[in-house]
């Protein structure tokens, strides 16, 4: 495991690489940057970074080996089927430095589950997977995505990409789970900001984040607090709430 | 302009920065990569990456000064609002090495829209302005985003988002459209693999991307051919169409 936060068993991060042209044109509408946040969150790994890169071998191997090097995880969606602009599994072979080639593991999952008639080459070609990675089954389809060292690939297809993550998950290292807490505030951020600064002053091991959003037709906010421990949040939301309430008192919109 | 395809005045290429801790949590779904993506594939610019980085000033800057080096435009999204966690101005005025401060033409604009017993020293935050930059107005709210550089900074709220987009559209320099058009194939795109790989050797100026999906519950696949040449576009597009009706000819599946 990477990252300078590594020594700190409480905090495990991950990085996200979305592979896939079809992002980048807006065809596609990406809902796996979404899942992946929010499972992570749940499971106690912080996202810190994502990047979303074209169909470009040279593009996915910088951006692997720039996130590898950097966080504990690194997780990948897009770009592991049958076709030609599939190229996933090559690039990350070629960020590892390993030979690739069809994995006898992944063969047998491909034939346990494809009929033989349907078995082209095309589709074995889903079963190249780098040397020495792991293999990650899935209960939606017969190919697999992989492990190698800190990467995960794992499907762009969204009901795939749940499944492969599913599978993944009680193999990841975990760290302490960041917790939140979120307070409704009916006013504009701008009517307590100043007030949340000095809260957030007070609790520097505290995150508070503030999020503008509209209610019937006017601004509100939420402001979503975030800390490891159960205590420290309790008290910092606690702080929060008090300035809501004394906020909406003097009556600030 | 900078970017090794400045050049070639039919391609313009951009970057786009979204910052905030709430998409890495996954606490808020990001609703505005696929906006912008298909905004600017309408409009002549090529999206080549996104990064999502959090309220971090270093974070932001790095990405920043990766991203503006690199292509012709770079897009930010969020962190321009009154609250502390509002980074992005400060961060875009030191990724450029310039001042920042109170801009009269912002301060003009809150106030226009603001009625002054609002206007409070946190939503005048939001006229602090990096030195040199031009202002995007929009219709949705009272503050702006702005310009310098080659980087375009606007709101992470989708509605103003959009109408910064528009406000910014007219003033930036676009290229050729990239076209498209979408051939449906009512199989696996593993039956198609072998035949769309020669397909697209025969046109390697044509981007051809096969994309599954899952229809009734079976594996279905778009086929998006692009080019920015409309004959070629029409050629590859037949040429893909062919294929199709022969393989589902064949009954593979």
């Amino acid at each position: 495991m990477s990252g300078p936060e590594a020594a700190n068993g409480d905090i495990v991060t991950a990085g996200l690489v979305v592979i896939g042209d079809e992002i980048l044109s807006g065809r596609t509408k990406d809902r796996n940057i979404g899942y992946i946040a929010e499972h992570l969150t749940n499971i106690g790994i912080d996202l810190r970074e994502v990047r979303v890169v074209p169909d470009v071998e040279d593009e996915i191997v910088a951006a692997l080996n720039a996130l590898r090097a950097r966080y504990d995880h690194v997780f990948t969606t897009g770009g592991i089927g049958p076709t030609h602009d599939d190229i996933t599994a090559d690039a990350v072979a070629r960020a590892f430095g390993v030979s690739i080639d069809l994995d006898p593991r992944a063969v047998a999952m491909l034939k346990s589950r494809i009929p033989e008639s349907r078995l082209n080459e095309a589709r074995l070609r889903m079963a190249r997977i780098p040397a020495g990675a792991s293999l990650i089954e899935n209960a939606a389809s017969a190919a697999p995505g992989f492990s190698i060292g800190n990467v995960h690939v794992m499907a762009g297809v969204p009901a795939i990409m749940q499944a492969m993550l599913d599978a993944l998950t009680p193999k990841l290292r975990k760290g302490r789970r960041m917790l939140a807490r979120t307070v409704f505030a009916d006013m504009g951020e701008g009517a307590i900001a100043k007030g949340l600064a000095e809260v957030q002053a007070r609790f520097p091991d505290v995150a508070i984040g503030s999020y503008p959003k509209q209610v019937d037709g006017r601004f509100a906010t939420d402001l979503v607090i975030r800390a490891r421990d159960e205590a420290r949040l309790a008290e910092a939301a606690s702080a929060v709430e008090d300035l809501v309430a004394r906020t909406a008192a003097s009556g600030a919109s």
